[in-house]
C-alpha cells in the first residue's frame, strides 16, 4: 500500500514583524502574508517529499484563502478537502521575535474560517483514500475541530490505517479542559507520537517522572513509536525493544516556525514508506534544520534531494 | 447643555500595503498596526476638537486592543465604554491601494471582538451623559450591533438628545436585507444625515430621482439637516428653508481612509456647539482635506488650531 497522508486543521496567513522586539503596540513593518498553520506546513512538507498529501481545512472567501490554496496545490498537496466559506475570513497570525527562541503572537484562529471546520467538511471518499492521519495538537482548539478529528481517526482506523500525533502544545490552550480530554482520547489511537523534549512531561500523571519512565508508560499504554524532538540537540526514537538517538546538524537559526512540522512530516512519510528508522530520523532532523535556516513558516520545506544534498555537505 | 457625543461600532487595527497594487496574494510589506474603524476615527476627531467624546466598542484581550484603547485615551476619548473580551481577537483590516481612489480590503470585523458588542455592553449611566449619538452605517454588520444602536437611539432621544447618521455604505453589506431595514429605522430618528454624493441614491425609492428630489423627500420624512459630502468637490448643506454649498480645499491626496469620518465629526461637533452652519461646513471640509493628506486611518485627525491654520493659508 502506498503512503497517503492526511491532516486536518488551521490553514492561515502569517505576518512577521520585520524587526526584533517590534511587538504589536505601535505601527511598524510586517512581512506577509505567508501561508501558515502547523498542519498546512506539515501537509506541504509531505507533498514536497513526493508522497500523497491531503489537507482538510476551511479558508475565507478572500485573497488570503485563495493564495493559501494555490500555494499548497503548487507544492503538490491535494486541496480538494479545503472548503471556502463565507462566514468568516481566513485565519491569521502576527509574529514578533524577541530573540532566537522567544516569540510574541497574536492569533485569529478559532474565530476564523478554519475554526468552522466540522465533521461534515470531511469528504468520506477523499478520507478513505488516505492510509495515515496526522494530528497537530495546535488544531484542537474547538469542539467542531475535535469532532472532526474523531471522525477521521475512526475512518482511518477502520481501513487499517495509522495515526500520528504531534502535541504542538500552546501553553494558553492547556487551560481548556476539553483539550486535555482530547489529548487522552487521541493518544489511545496514536501509533507514532512526536512530542518535543519540553512537551513529553505533559503526558505523565506523575510529577517529576523521567523521560525514560514516561516513554515506557506510553509504550505500555499502546503507543508503538515515540520520537522526541530536541531541536538543536537532535532527536530520539523509542520502540518497545529499540532505542535510537541522533545528533543535530549545525545550522544558522533564522526562523524556527515550522521546523517541528517539517521534522514530523519527514519522519512520518519516510517511516511509513519503509525507510530504516535511522534514516527517517536523520532525514527528519535535516528537514527541521533546513526549515529553521529559512525565513517564513512554509518557506523552509525540503525535497528529498534538498535533504540528501544537505546531509552530504 | 454642552456637547457630548457618543458613537458605537468597530475599533480595529489596520495594515496598509506599502506599495500600490501590492494586493494580498503574495508576501509583501505592510505598515501597521494603525488604530482604525470609522466610529473610532470619528470619536478621536470629536475629542481632538475639544468636545466630549465616548466610544462604545469591544476589543480582544491582546496588544492590538490595548494599543487602540491607549491611543483613543491619549486623544481625549472617554474609553470607559470599551470592553475587553476573551472570546475573539481585536478586529483587523488589510488595505491595498490600486490608485488614489480604488482600494482592496480584507476585513475581519463581524467575527472579531467588536462583532460581539451587544446592548448589555452599553453602560446606561455612561450613555445618559451623552447629548448626541452618531451612527456609522459600516457598523451595522450584525444583529447584536443593530440592537445596540436601537438601545442607544432610544436612550438618547428619551433625554432629548439628537442623532446623526453617516451611511458609510460598503457595497458588500447592502446585500444584507436586515441592513436595509436598519437603515430605514435609523433614518426615522436621524436629525443630521451625512451621506456622500454617491450614497444619497440608496435613500430613494424612485430610480433616477435627482439629488434635490431625494433631499426634499428626506426632509419631508423628518430628517432636519442633510449634509452631502462631495470629497474634492466640496459639500452641501440642506435644511427645510436653507441651502448652502461650499467648495473644497486643494490638497495632495495621500490616503483617503478616514476623511469622511473626520468631516462628519467636525461638522456635527461644531454644528451642535452652535457654530454657524457655514463655518461648521468649512471646518468639516478642511478637516476632511487634512485627513486625506496624511497616511494612516486615524493619523489625519485635526485640532481646531490645525484647521484654522489650514484655512488661513
Amino acid at each position: 500500500m502506498s503512503v497517503s497522508i492526511c491532516t486536518i486543521g488551521e490553514l492561515i496567513v502569517e505576518f512577521l514583524a520585520k524587526h526584533k522586539n517590534q511587538g504589536f503596540s505601535q505601527p511598524g513593518e510586517f512581512l506577509g502574508p505567508f501561508p501558515s498553520g502547523a498542519p498546512a506546513i506539515y501537509a506541504a512538507q509531505v507533498a514536497k517529499l513526493g508522497f500523497e498529501s491531503t489537507l482538510f481545512s476551511c479558508v475565507g472567501n478572500d485573497d488570503f484563502g485563495q493564495m493559501n490554496i494555490e500555494r499548497l496545490r503548487n507544492e503538490g498537496v491535494n486541496t480538494d478537502g479545503i472548503t471556502v466559506i463565507n462566514k468568516a475570513p481566513t485565519g491569521s497570525a502576527f509574529v514578533s521575535y524577541r530573540n532566537q527562541f522567544e516569540r510574541d503572537f497574536i492569533f485569529n484562529i478559532p474565530n476564523s474560517a478554519c475554526g468552522y471546520l466540522s465533521p461534515e467538511h470531511l469528504d468520506e471518499s477523499l478520507l478513505s483514500r488516505c492510509t495515515h492521519f496526522h494530528i497537530m495538537g495546535s488544531s484542537l482548539f474547538s469542539f467542531r475541530m475535535i469532532d472532526s478529528m474523531r471522525k477521521a481517526i475512526k475512518m482511518i482506523k477502520k481501513n487499517n490505517g495509522t495515526v500520528s500525533f504531534d502535541p504542538n502544545v500552546r501553553k494558553e490552550m492547556m487551560n481548556i479542559p476539553e483539550m486535555q480530554q482530547a489529548f487522552d482520547y487521541i493518544l489511545e489511537y496514536t501509533d507514532i507520537f512526536l512530542p518535543s523534549e519540553g512537551e513529553i512531561h505533559y503526558f505523565s500523571d506523575q510529577k517529576n517522572a523521567s523521560e525514560t519512565d514516561i516513554v515506557k508508560q506510553l509504550i505500555n499504554n499502546g503507543v508503538k513509536h515515540i520520537v522526541i524532538k530536541r531541536g538543536a540537540e537532535g532527536a530520539s526514537y523509542y520502540h518497545a525493544n529499540q532505542e535510537l538517538h541522533i545528533k543535530s546538524n549545525a545550522v544558522e537559526m533564522i526562523d524556527p516556525t515550522g521546523a517541528g512540522d517539517c521534522f514530523g512530516a519527514t519522519f512520518v512519510s519516510l517511516f511509513l514508506a519503509g525507510y530504516p528508522v535511522e534514516q527517517a530520523l536523520k532525514y527528519a532532523n535535516a528537514s527541521g534544520a533546513l526549515a529553521v535556516s529559512r525565513s517564513g513558516p512554509m518557506e523552509g520545506i525540503s525535497s528529498m534531494e534538498d535533504i540528501a544534498k544537505f546531509l552530504a555537505r
